[in-house]
């Protein structure tokens, strides 16, 4: 008898085999979840399966159908979660994440001059952009973003950290027109930013871009070097405008033009651009925004907190202008999740309109995703789930109180998630976070070290005011 | 050597327990966390305790102090953790957490005529309430709601699934104008909560209180018996308030008053009122409110989505109103976050006044706490941590990458937490939920009754469409 059953086993083992013998091999296979494509048809498998070779989407569709062509030895279950592609944060300062929380509720003057200029002055060097730029990657992974566009300093140690954690991102030193903590002019940043450009060529997950700070802190001179700089590597270039209504009137008493008006006469405004803000903008700007293929980058919770104002979102939309979503830096936010900026994002433009039908849930998920791509300039190779593009893909737990239950997907990501639901995170193929952790660096160091840096930040800073 | 040990053991052992009978004894001890009191100086022990017996807070102060007076076998390590007393929701409709994302982003009339009035006439039963309940309040829990202010049908089953859960409560069953689901008339509604008061009276976590559903749906003669219903067993009276614009002009065109100055005239405005929305006030309105002492349920969240408008938060408080925060209804927030709604509750103001300094992190906690507390008449019983209070206690686990680092605890609480880092929760006197699992239900059979639900009325009401 216990022949039998043994002769019988290793008959199925072997059939079996045979039978998956027949099946295409993949990497990895994420079997039945709820697949939001996010596809041009916004189309849903609600018992989907993804099939990932190397660092790309192979096959997506029904998992009856799926799980009968591909085998991988990896595979991950995904009964009862979405399966989205990974949020595209379109602007922000990762390495700020040590000024989280460092001052708020302050005018934007007092805030920028008595704390974070002071801070940046004293504390931005290499240490404090590797360890701000970890931290931040840890928590993005945890809310779902695969790819963020990030403006700041010492981008080199970002893209280094990029490649440990294994994020995918478009990095940009920020060119100004005074000295900064790596340079003491612009020219040293753009010399800065050319070594970057050749040392990251061909890198999968890094891009290097170009960013010009903003119309009001940027020379034309320089404005117009950056923009032909980011052309002659065809990579992004990252501005800030028409944040505040401040910048506007600082730009049209200089110019007698709008902060687009005026970036448009110059010559710099075409589709590579990422316009991040757009808060106050004239029926024309919209006009030049849509025709130029500017992206816009939307952020409305700093814009709130700041007390900017709101930025026309549906007269964009309306206009076809590409609208993305980010966080902004975590000094001014304070954090780095596109859940809750989704949900403000939502809410925010209602209340604005009056209108409780604009920016429904749908449109929301699409501006994080493929609408931030777009921005990004990466719609070809993310920020949807469909065949030949790159695996950034995350799975979000819907197994909670308060996403249960679930009558609309996109309603329960934008009205009722938290932004801690996200369990398991796929770049470029690669499986970084698993079950909520992440499989790449190990994070109680990455808080443990932030936490010294504010202690020091705090001594040295705060406790002498 | 080996009996020398035994003897020093023993000795010890002997020694400790005659010291620890020095010491009082407690039921609880929750040691070493960041114990943000919300008392009226808004003291913070950075290394503090919290001693509780039976459902009382007996001492408050430094973990060096209090541990060497006080023992307990129950002690509850908070090292990292920030200990506040818990968040009190002053204004939800906790069972309607079934219909959540059941329709959005939907003018108010179709939302109501279309999806929310035809799911209630033919969903809402004893069986859905006490399903929606107990999903709501598993919820709460993990968002440290530890005392909610609830307005909706069959209260009877909502106080019986707070008896069973642990969580403090004002039930009240709501009056209004036309049929409901359980009564025929008001008067129906008005015996049934008769009955709860004679049923929950001395009840530790129950008040049964009053509700009419607003001046615009109850005539004056139901809203005068109401008052004097409540004014009879002494407990607050429960009214939505100047939610719309559409309901101030209602009202002002039937009695050429504001719905305030209206209330006040038919004399229900006194200090057991709880006024939910308060969104469209004058300035007459609002001195009416503070001088008779009304409380203001404060939705930010639910005002946004809906389209309702901002409500005049600075100025209320200015005038020294008494103003709490709630969730209102899970149908239209989509959750019952409260971290999520001070988050909200932030940003709105500083956009709405274009000022970055109004309704800063600490007031917005306080908000939450004991100003929700005032407004539900307990905040001599609940709403911060002070020696006599009742022991409604949370622990906040501060060691996550968006919560790091921390230069202010409220600031974290309000811009950097999301809603999903309440660790413990502790409702008069006993853990009702540790280490992010309640204690006193399963959640995965709630959040299956749940999806049953919903899978029915998906199949009668949503699919017929």
């Amino acid at each position: 008898m216990k022949n039998l059953i043994l002769y019988f086993s290793v008959l199925t083992i072997i059939l079996s085999s045979c039978y998956d013998s027949k099946k295409n091999n993949a990497d990895l296979i994420i079997r039945n979840g709820i697949v939001v494509t996010i596809d041009s048809t916004g189309h849903i498998y609600p018992k989907g399966t993804v099939v990932i070779k190397a660092n790309k989407i192979i096959d997506i569709g029904y998992d009856s159908v799926l799980s009968e062509k591909y085998h991988a030895d990896n595979i991950i279950d995904a009964q009862g979660k979405i399966v989205m592609p990974g949020f595209v944060n379109a602007h922000t300062h990762i390495a700020m994440s040590l000024f989280r929380g460092l001052a708020d509720d302050l005018k934007l003057q007092d805030w920028l001059h008595k704390y974070i200029f002071p801070a940046e002055t004293k504390f931005v060097d290499s240490s404090m952009i590797t360890i701000g730029s970890e931290l931040a990657m840890v928590e993005m992974l945890h809310s779902g973003i695969t790819c963020f566009n990030d403006m700041y300093f010492y981008e080199d140690l970002t893209a280094q950290m990029c490649c440990k954690i294994g994020m995918r991102a478009i990095l940009s030193e920020s060119l100004i027109d005074f000295p900064v903590p790596n340079a003491k002019n612009y020219k040293e940043s753009m010399d800065y930013t050319r070594g970057l450009e050749e040392k990251y060529k061909g890198n999968e997950l890094v891009t290097i871009g170009v960013a010009a700070h903003s119309p009001y802190t940027c020379s034309p001179n320089l404005l117009r070097k950056a923009k032909k700089l980011a052309d002659e590597f065809h990579v992004p270039f990252h501005i800030h405008v028409s944040e505040t209504s401040w910048e506007v009137d600082t730009i049209t008493a200089q110019y007698d033009k709008t902060p687009i008006e005026y970036l448009d006469s110059i010559g710099v405004l075409s589709n590579n651009v990422i316009a991040a803000h757009c808060v106050w903008l004239s029926p024309k700007d919209i006009r030049i925004i849509a025709r130029r293929g500017v992206g816009v980058a939307h952020n409305p919770e700093c814009n709130m907190k700041i007390s900017s104002g709101v930025a026309p979102i549906p007269e964009l939309l309306k206009a076809h202008a590409e609208v993305g979503l980010g966080t902004d830096g975590p000094a001014s936010n304070n954090n780095l999740n596109m859940i809750q900026e989704m949900h403000t994002m939502a809410l925010i433009h209602k209340l604005n309109k009056m209108n409780p039908t604009v920016v429904p849930a749908e449109q929301v998920v699409r501006t994080a995703t493929i609408g931030s791509a777009k921005v990004l300039g990466l719609d070809k190779k993310i920020g949807s789930l469909e065949i030949g593009k790159y695996a950034d893909i995350i799975l979000i737990d819907t197994n909670n109180a308060n996403t249960t239950p679930m009558y609309n997907v996109y309603s329960n990501l934008v009205y009722a998630s938290l932004g801690s639901e996200v369990s398991d995170v796929i770049i470029n193929g690669k499986v970084v976070m698993k079950n909520k952790k992440i499989l790449t660096t190990n994070e109680e160091i990455v808080m443990s070290s932030a936490n010294k840096f504010a202690e020091k930040l705090k001594k040295e800073l705060l406790d002498k005011k």
